[in-house]
């Protein structure tokens, strides 16, 4: 593991120390509130017994109503098996539990969604899936994190045919939607058309294949994968059905390789694997570069180094600037879909998202501010508003 | 089912409005806040990334460390398949969750407790029980609600043998608890010894069950059970497994019948059934006789009817005096059983709780004060103090 201690290396503006984060994670990030409080014979006679017996009567004889007298309609499951944390790799569903708490957290500051962080003890697809169609009373959308690839890809096709409500693979979804509207910023940063734009990604798991999928969508060609082996070429034969499948409609010049080969002349690095990229190899990149190394917590490149050889760089860290952080997206998709009453989140949601994000720092771009702050409150409300107008819902 | 309108009879003391309930449901009444906001990089850096990855990091090294870095370890997983609620009976778990929504705002109101309401959409005890292990790490601790008789008691056995943590059916023994503490406060204000008395429980499910096993523990001898059929007896043939067991130690002096055979000349009426008691059958109990009504929403008999020929009189609704609520036990026993770290709640911190809640009040007894107020914040307190103290961790 690359070893980026942020104390010690210019561009890190935030030192933090072991101490302070362990003490904010304390028994943990998150607190149940009561709306209204219990304090009197009254309020206890309404909100539990004999109260509450009419309100589930009602929903008993109409189930609709369980949308309008429950919390569960807006609230959404972060649910992860632990099994590709951060980059930290398959470290179990207790070692996630801090993530997924950050996640609630996050929806709840950006998105003012409330939700419940769930950690499962099986990495079993079919059970995964079997235990959220047994939850799905519970709550109204599901965040789905941190569950590696391919098993992902299946889980989330099921859990959405499975489940009449939102659910999204943030690691997927979230990740592609930030690049893009980071790739919007740049572009326009640039004066570059996105389009022509030769692009190497860096990992073909979960991130990976979602950001080449959304990325070829809006009519980028030239996208270049790798894997841990190499470049994703319809030559290979070690390839699963999703990165066979992903070769098929990306590196349309037929290369061959691995990073040398890739990044050679290349106008976009991104980073969305754990590995690491040597600064000889990002100096090969075409002028005017645009790297984005997001692995999580330690970047592929430490952007100072990029920095040396690119026009553009950005992290996913938040004591960097140009965070291109998912938490720019879930809040305000999910926000959105749930506002809209939509079912599924597609890819026109997606794009919309991105759009958003974009639209907010369009007027203000800066090579360190190619996307907009992860605290900036406007980001959340455009991206929600933009989703549900996006949604098949919207009238 | 028994009408009993608040608002036309005496005794109640509190008149709820059909649309003063539905406006205070509406949306749900919980919410997830944030115990630190997240509204500077630095924050965002310390709660998610890049600061969480040492936590997980952490935990992942040693998974006792979840324990103290998230918020698992104390948080009360409030579990329903919506199968038995209040005395509504099977109306399904998106029907119950507004029950559920209640409990857990009655466990940070009263207990201190961070808990998610969770509804399954099974009934299959191999599926509730499964679900749970899968869940284990989202989790400290399980509280059953509103599941029906049999399978609460399966359920149970199973979750205390699968899970590393306190379970606890509240139906049962929350119910238990809290008539083993009105009876201590009824006996003690009557001058009575609690173990002459020949009880009679009206309803032989999951707290019928529970109260018969906790007062034959405390060394009340006396007791008779009916179920719709009639007197448990041991001649009968229609019972299942843990009723047939009971009907063994239960009804000395082998009497068969229904509630007019039950009644005659009893002390003690106990109903933990939805079903009705006719004021005829209350006059023949013997003199200086106890009714505790507790089927909630619609009590088996009126308090005030009951009255005329009882010496002590309580419900479970909290808009008449003398509230037997589960209410009374459950946040603290949950407290106490997660301040000690104990793996089991047994029955003799149940019977501890009973003490603690009857000692708030032993004090200030009043026929219309039997128990302490639903809203006394020294109960929570004294429950989980003398829980802890009880239990098996204890030193």
């Amino acid at each position: 593991m690359c070893d980026i201690a942020p104390r010690a290396v210019t561009g890190s503006q935030i030192i933090l120390g072991d101490e302070e984060i362990f003490e904010a994670h304390t028994g943990g990030k998150l607190s149940m509130q009561l709306k209204a409080p219990l304090d009197t014979q009254r309020a206890l006679s309404i909100a539990y017994t004999p109260g509450v017996a009419q309100v589930s009567r009602a929903i008993a004889a109409d189930h609709t109503l369980a949308a309008r007298y429950t919390w569960a309609n807006r609230l959404v499951a972060v649910v992860s098996d632990g099994s590709a944390v951060l980059g930290l790799g398959d470290i179990g569903p207790a070692a996630a539990l801090p993530v997924m708490e950050g996640k609630s957290a996050l929806f709840k500051a950006f998105g003012e969604l409330d939700s419940i962080p769930i950690v499962l003890d099986t990495k079993d697809p079919d059970q995964i899936v079997e235990t959220l169609i047994r939850l799905r009373p519970t709550f109204g959308a599901v965040s789905l994190e941190d569950i590696a690839a391919p098993r992902c890809f299946e889980i989330e096709r099921r859990a959405i045919e499975a489940l009449d409500c939102p659910v999204m693979h943030d690691d997927q979804h979230g990740t592609a939607i930030v690049v893009l509207a980071a790739l919007l910023g740049a572009t326009s940063l640039l004066g570059r058309d996105m389009k022509t734009l030769r692009i190497v990604i860096s990992g073909a798991g979960a991130a990976g294949v979602a950001c080449a999928n959304l990325l070829l969508s809006v009519g980028i060609s030239d996208i270049t994968l790798l894997d841990s082996r190499g470049i994703l070429d319809s030559g290979r034969d070690d390839l699963n059905s999703v990165k066979a499948e992903l070769a098929q409609r990306t590196n349309p010049a037929g290369r061959t390789g691995g990073m040398v080969e890739a990044l050679e002349g290349a106008d976009v690095f991104l980073g969305v694997s754990a590995g690491v990229v040597p600064e000889e190899l990002i100096a090969t990149m075409a002028p005017d570069g645009i790297v984005f190394a997001l692995s999580n917590p330690d970047p592929e490149i430490h952007p100072a180094l990029a920095a040396k050889h690119a026009a553009v760089v950005a992290t996913g860290r938040s004591d960097f600037p140009n965070q291109i952080n998912n938490v720019l997206a879930f809040p305000g998709v999910f926000r959105g879909a749930l506002d809209a009453g939509a079912r599924r989140i597609t890819p026109k949601m997606m794009v919309a998202a991105a759009e958003a994000i974009f639209s907010v720092v369009s007027d203000e771009l800066a090579p360190d501010r190619i996307v907009p702050s992860a605290l900036d409150p406007r980001v959340g409300k455009a991206v929600a508003a933009a989703v549900a107008a996006a949604s098949d819902s919207a009238g």
